[in-house]
């Protein structure tokens, strides 16, 4: 059986890239991080994910991203609200974290490496993308050129590396089409980067901000897939 | 003052490194990992010698690469004793650690975009390089291709990272040679595998096996260099 390593955040698009992975025939190796994000709400929906899909194992890296600084989503800075437009203002917003899937991407190069896993998936998206840069295909094609000259199996054992990125040119309401008919449950991802605690008890519980860049794409996408987003109360 | 961050391991080439850097007039920003290698003396190393060069921050990252296997320097492997061959093997060793330039430099990356430093240097060298994959100039030009994609900063704000790596083409005699005439002091740097435990006080005091291959080449180059190591009792 082949083997892939698979980047899951919890969020609606590394989800259904699972899936995606799952449905191709892959043996699945979860990846998440604990990177100092604010809330730890999508960590925990990761593992839900992770198990639900009987992946074979799922790996949580630890490391804080806090301490290299420059963003809303890991520092002190207010995350955005309200805004409507995203891609279309060409402009590159806060909460973009310096580095973030290249440092990610890196770990997963390093764990397939090591499990002979010729797969890397990664939900990028390079249209409701919110103005990241490393979410585009001119990227992801120069992280493949760099890991095929970075690795011990690459040099010595003739394994090509592959960045797999099944959502790229896809749009947020063709992803969640593409995840109904592969059966992905929605109500388990979490895309609210500034949760709103609803329940503060030993197991507290979280509703999404519904006014962050995330929200907005995320609400806009099941509208335009005629659908209703679980998480939201409309 | 133009500003670069630095990779320190607190080994004799990238303290050579950081005094280039400094001597080509940069502001450092030292950056180290504590990544689950099997000794720490190299990181107590890395904290003398960023110290002494007076750098502007030295960051201490953590990770654990032990999580996902497949070396020598991470795993319960032992590492191999009395080569006398390095390169020459054509044959990269199990001290190859998966990923590693790969995740160091990511993280260089993301501390440099938020910055604003347009220079990373590393000590990778081609020569006498225990045949890493990831320290040839091919995988460092890929690796800044990518970075230059990667960014905020680069695709935003025109501004170009350049991995710098003065000695990726010189022996580990020349090494030792240009950090003499720079003043480094070889006596604060580390490069064994596998220290000895000579003083098992509060303080523990480690010697160099004088057998793995990093010792090895590191007394060839002093041997080459006509030179002494102040580490070795020789």
């Amino acid at each position: 059986m082949k083997k892939a390593v698979v980047l899951l955040s919890g969020g609606l698009d590394s989800t259904t890239t699972l899936a995606i992975a799952k449905s191709e025939g892959y043996e699945v190796y979860a990846l998440s991080f604990d990177y100092g994000q604010r809330h730890e709400v999508e960590l925990r929906q990761a593992r839900i994910i992770a198990e639900k899909y009987g992946v074979v194992k799922h790996l949580v890296l630890n490391f804080n991203l806090r301490d290299i600084g420059g963003s809303a989503l890991t520092d002190d800075i207010e995350v955005p609200k309200g805004r409507t437009a995203t891609v279309k203002d060409n402009e590159i917003p806060i909460t973009y974290v310096p580095a973030r899937n290249t440092i990610f991407l890196s770990f997963a190069l390093g764990w397939a490496e090591s499990l002979e896993a010729g797969d890397i998936f990664i939900g990028a998206n390079a249209v409701d993308y919110s103005g990241y840069p490393d979410c585009r295909p001119e990227y992801i094609r120069a992280f493949e050129d760099m890991a095929n000259l970075a690795t011990k199996i690459s040099v010595e054992g003739g394994l090509k590396f592959k960045v797999q990125t099944p959502l790229i040119t896809l749009t947020k309401a063709d992803i969640i089409k593409k995840g109904q008919q592969l059966g992905v449950d929605y109500s388990i991802t979490w895309s609210c980067y500034d949760p709103v605690l609803v329940d503060d008890t030993i197991d507290p519980e979280y509703a999404p901000c519904m006014q962050c860049d995330s929200c907005n794409i995320r609400l806009k996408g099941f509208r335009e897939a005629g659908m209703s987003d679980p998480l939201s109360k409309d």
